[in-house]
């Protein structure tokens, strides 16, 4: 691998994506992307006691179906990259700490399935590994109670507000195999443009996804025509017409082929979940689910997944503190 | 770089840790190793209005001072890896955020130092970075307040207990340099013994610490006696006695040459920490200030580095879950 620019590694040998799996919530199975996802979960408990183990199973089942999906298990998977927004990544090492394989914890809020897929790749390139797993999750009911109000309150969510996924997204990446490839990687730098509305997160990721997209052309001399689609993890419906906008000022035409997973997975008129999906299961499972379904059918060819995150928590909220914002891009070729 | 055995992976252009930089909170600035940070604060607030900006302030202080020292900075370093036991791990966020490198954030607990450096080590091999830039840190207060007790109450600690260090350490590691070198990573899996007291931390998190340093000797073939010093981060006084008995079940004495970074970091009969030092700043700060020190000055030429860091939160706590633990190492030599 090489670096290229000043933010972009190229990929030598590209890893494939053998294989996705994704397990979502009720909410995501009433959604215009419901059959795409491995299983749809009928409520938000799935037989466990509370919300945070309940993640924990979503998690660690949708890894046992990319295991069984991809037909590569135990050891010979050599690492595992993971990472969630409950304190300290518990849904990951929980739902995780049975499969007995190396462990790398990730954190990029919900950036962190696109930065374990670059983590990931490098090691592959470079040899280190022939096989890593790479899996996110979030749950809506345990988002809730830890960044802003306990569900039980009933309180009233601004327009602006995006409705966390519930749910997992997993995949399974090796040395060889016949693609999609992720063919090179831009990670992101932190941003923050000083946005202080913790209900307004599209809007506070939305300038890190743009120094990652600007950069990711620069570096590579690609023109957003490159691509068949370039998506984003979950800015929303706010934060995907603000990068429009942005990347237009800049000089680059997004229009086009761009799109957002926190658009696509709820419909905007009936499902009530004003500016859309977030979560790290959002890009999770709608790549899992929708996109790596498109890129195997060859329907698109190139794609520049790109997942933005907001690197805050509730206390730093309390405290009077704008959101850092971060976008990790990955190229994903046929 | 190449995988050898089940869990390790051996650099072929092992990187150089080219300078590190420590600061620590009042305590650590009374304890034996004091004359080897760079700098020793007063007071937990070092003028900030919270413990967790005052946090972020001591990890942004010692990452421009590794950047000072090692004269790298600004685009000359390609990646930052950085983490921290605060919720969503703002204290590196925050702190960095105006760095303007690319960010990966990192979390594996209290290991989350080394975990940065095993992945910084492996993009530096592959031919990904030239520079990268790793950091954690931690805080007592902010600390005892997320994960136990808020400190007005004033609660009694018990014997079993370990103080979370105040303090951050950065290390800049570099494609080429003098040395030390990295020369090899074995990272952890996670390990759940089903130790449920979260004030027994070095109980908890001493079986992964074991899982990890017999499958080291196992995969490279060492021996303990290969090492001038086996490091452990964080098990404390309780942690380091029971993985020096274990070890011993397997066959591998330990005895002469393995310290535990918690047990250096406090003087037990003064200082009043109970089972020692814990935190992700209790293995950075002591080997950025005092190990790389000793390790410059060949007082010590090889050095295994096994942090280790127990995957909890208050929540799973409060919900009767069990303590997972994990430890990733590496070879540190001249």
């Amino acid at each position: 691998m090489k670096k290229v620019g000043t933010q972009t590694v190229m990929f030598d040998h590209p890893p494939t994506i053998v294989d996705t799996a994704s397990i979502v919530g009720p909410k995501e199975s009433q959604g215009p992307l419901a059959k795409y996802f491995d299983q749809c979960l009928e409520d938000e408990f799935w037989g466990e006691k509370t919300w945070e183990k309940a993640e924990s199973k979503i998690i660690k089942e949708t890894v046992n179906m990319v295991m069984s999906k991809s037909v590569i298990t135990g050891e010979a998977i050599d690492f595992c990259f993971a990472g969630d927004l409950l304190n300290q990544c518990i849904s990951s090492s929980f739902g995780l700490r049975e499969t007995n394989i190396p462990f790398f914890g990730v954190f990029g809020a919900c950036s962190t399935f696109v930065e374990g897929m670059c983590l990931a790749s490098c090691l592959i390139d470079g040899g280190a590994a022939t096989n890593i797993l790479c899996a996110t999750s979030s749950h809506f009911c345990s988002a809730e109670k830890q960044f802003r109000f306990p569900l039980e309150l009933g309180n009233q969510r601004p327009p602006t507000s995006q409705w966390t996924v519930t749910g997992a997204g997993a995949a399974m990446l090796a040395s060889s195999g016949t693609g999609p490839y992720i063919t090179c990687m831009t990670p992101g730098k932190i941003v923050d443009m000083g946005i202080k509305d913790s209900n307004n997160m599209g809007a506070a990721m939305a300038p890190a996804a743009l120094q990652t997209l600007i950069t990711h052309f620069k570096d590579t001399g690609r023109k957003p025509s490159y691509y068949d689609a370039i998506i984003t993890g979950d800015l929303g419906h706010i934060g995907k017409e603000i990068l429009i906008e942005m990347a237009e000022t800049k000089g680059y035409n997004i229009k086009n082929n761009y799109n957002d997973c926190g658009v696509l997975i709820f419909d905007k008129e009936s499902q009530d979940t004003h500016s859309g999906g977030s979560g790290c299961a959002c890009v999770g499972t709608t790549f899992s689910g929708y996109f790596f379904r498109q890129l195997k059918e060859r329907k698109l060819n190139k794609i520049l997944l790109m997942a933005t995150g907001a690197l805050t928590n509730a206390t730093s909220s309390q405290q009077g503190e704008s959101i850092p914002g971060i976008a990790h891009a990955i190229a994903i070729e046929n």
